[in-house]
C-alpha cells in the first residue's frame, strides 16, 4: 500500500461526522498510520474506543494534537473558540487543522486569529449526514458521492490544501474550493433554512390543542414525516449553525417569508395561474437536482 | 372466494390513487366483480387499459357510472363540481359515491347537493401517496399500514359506510371517521402546509442568482433534497388542494410565520435557550410519530 496522506490524525470530536471520517479512514487506507481520537465527553470516547475507530484515545485536546500532522475539528461549531484556544499553542509546526463545520465565515473568525503562523487552516465542510447523532453512528461511505467545500484563506499553502482534497478524495467526496461568506450564503438556503423550516413546523404542530395534536401524529401525512425527519437531527449542533450563519440565514428566511406571504395571497384570491407555476417550477428544480444526481 | 364487496365499482380518474386503488382491487380481490376505469384523458385511459388496470374503459363519466353500485372519485378535487354534474343523474339507486379528495369541506360542499337522495355519499381521504402521478405510478400496496379519513355527512347511512370502511380493509388501510371541518385542520398541518413550504423554498431557491442558483443545485444538502422531493408532487392536484382548503391552510400558514418570525427573533439576537428547546420539541415529536408507526 502507498503511504498515508498523514502519520498522524487527530480527530477532535466522535460524532457522526467525526465517527464517519474515522471509519472512512479504516476502511479505505491511505489517509493516516495513526488516528488519534479526541473527545471531552468521557461515555462517548469510551464508546468510540469500545467500537474501535481509532488507534489512540484522549479526552485532552492539547494532548490529542501533540504531533499530529493533520487535526479535524468535528466538533459543534460553538465549540471552536475554546477549542482553537486550547490546541492553538500545541499544534505542531508544519501541521494542517481542518474542520468539518457548517458555518465558514465563524470558523474563520472564531479558530483562524489562534492559528499558530507555522500551520496552515484549511477549514471544510462536507455536505453529507443522516438524522442520526454520536459515535454509532457514523457509517464509512457516508461521503461517497457527495461534496465537500473547503474555503482557505487567501494565502493559504496550496499543497496543505491539495493533502485535504486528497483526504476527501479518498472518502469518495468531491472538493471544491470557494470563500467562506459564498459557502455561508449556499448553505444557508439549500440546508440551514430548511433545517430552521422543519424545526419551527414541529413546533407549531405541537402547539395546537392536544386532542389535534395527537391526530397529528395519528394521521402524519408524507409531507409531515419527511419534515420530522430533518427536525429530529442534533439540537446543539443545529443551534450552533444557526447561531454562528445568523445574516446569511435571517436573509434567506426573510427572502422565504416574502414568498410564502405571496402565495398565501394567491390562495386567498384564488390566483389558481400563480399557485400551479410555482409547483411547476419547483418540480423543474427537483428535475435539476435528479439530473445532477444529487436526489 | 367470497362474495365481492361491489358489483361494480366504477373510478373516475385513474392516476396515482386510481389506479393503485384498482391494483390492489385486483391484487387482492374481495373489492368488485367488475371494475370500470374512467378518464376524461385519451391518452390516461389507454394507457389504463394498456396496463390491465381494469375490466372496462370508459371516458364518459356519466355512462361509466351508469350500473355501478359504487362510483369513487379520483380526480383532483378541483375537478368535482363539474364530475358531480356529469354523473348526478346518471348513479343508480342504493349506490355509494365515495372519493378520495385531501380536502372534505370542499367535497361536501361541490358534490354534496348534486347527489341524488337515493344514493349514499361517503367522503375519503386515504392519507398515501408518492412523488409520482399518472397510472403507471400506482401500487397495489400504497395503502398499506395507512389512514383513511371519512367524512360521512350526518344521516349517512352506517351500512353505506361499514361497505367502505370494508374496502379500506381490503387495501390494508385503517379508517377513522371524523367531521369534514376537523379533517380540514388536520390535513392543513400534516400535509398542505408542508407542501405549501417545501414548493415555496424551490421558488426561493430558484429566484437567486444565476451562479448561486446552480450551487444550490449542486450542492444540495440533504435538508433541501427532502424538500424537493415532496415539491415535486402534481401540480394541478396541489393547486387544487390550495384553493378547497383555503381557510385551514391560511390560518396554519399565519402560525408558523409567527413562530418562524419568533424563532429569526432568537437568531439574531442570540437567543440560545430558545432555539435549542424549539430543536429538542421537534425532535420529541419525531420520537412520538415512531413510537406512532407513522414514521
Amino acid at each position: 500500500m502507498a503511504e498515508a496522506l498523514f502519520r498522524r490524525l487527530a480527530i477532535i470530536g466522535i460524532g457522526l461526522i467525526g465517527s464517519s471520517v474515522a471509519r472512512g479512514a479504516r476502511e479505505y487506507g491511505g489517509i493516516a498510520e495513526c488516528l488519534v481520537i479526541c473527545d471531552a465527553d468521557l461515555d462517548v470516547l469510551a464508546r468510540a474506543q469500545a467500537l474501535g475507530l481509532g488507534d489512540e484515545y484522549e479526552a485532552d485536546p492539547a494532548r490529542a494534537v501533540a504531533g499530529a500532522d493533520c487535526v479535524m475539528l468535528c466538533a459543534p461549531v460553538g465549540a471552536y473558540t475554546a477549542l482553537a484556544a486550547a490546541i492553538g499553542p500545541h499544534l505542531a509546526a508544519g501541521a494542517i487543522l481542518t474542520d468539518v463545520g457548517s458555518t465558514k465565515q465563524s470558523v474563520l473568525r472564531d479558530v483562524g486569529p489562534l492559528v499558530p503562523p507555522t500551520v496552515s487552516f484549511v477549514p471544510g465542510h462536507p455536505i453529507a449526514g443522516t438524522e442520526f447523532s454520536g459515535p454509532d453512528a457514523g457509517l464509512a461511505d457516508l461521503f461517497r458521492g457527495r461534496w465537500c467545500l473547503l474555503t482557505p484563506p487567501p494565502g493559504t499553502d496550496e499543497a496543505a490544501v491539495r493533502r485535504i482534497r486528497a483526504l476527501w478524495g479518498i472518502l469518495g467526496a468531491q472538493t471544491a474550493v470557494m470563500d467562506a461568506p459564498h459557502h455561508d450564503r449556499v448553505c444557508a438556503i439549500v440546508s440551514h433554512l430548511p433545517h430552521l423550516i422543519a424545526f419551527t413546523i414541529c413546533g407549531t404542530a405541537d402547539d395546537l390543542a392536544d386532542e389535534t395534536r395527537q391526530e397529528v401524529l395519528q394521521f402524519a401525512a408524507s409531507g409531515f414525516r419527511d419534515f420530522t425527519r430533518i427536525a429530529s437531527s442534533d439540537p446543539v449542533m443545529w443551534r450552533d449553525i444557526f447561531l454562528n450563519n445568523k445574516e446569511a440565514l435571517l436573509e434567506m428566511l426573510a427572502r422565504f417569508s416574502e414568498d410564502a406571504q405571496a402565495m398565501a395571497r394567491a390562495v386567498r384570491w384564488g390566483d389558481a395561474a400563480y399557485i400551479e407555476d410555482k409547483i411547476v417550477r419547483s418540480r423543474k428544480i427537483r428535475k435539476s437536482l435528479i439530473d445532477l444526481k444529487q436526489a
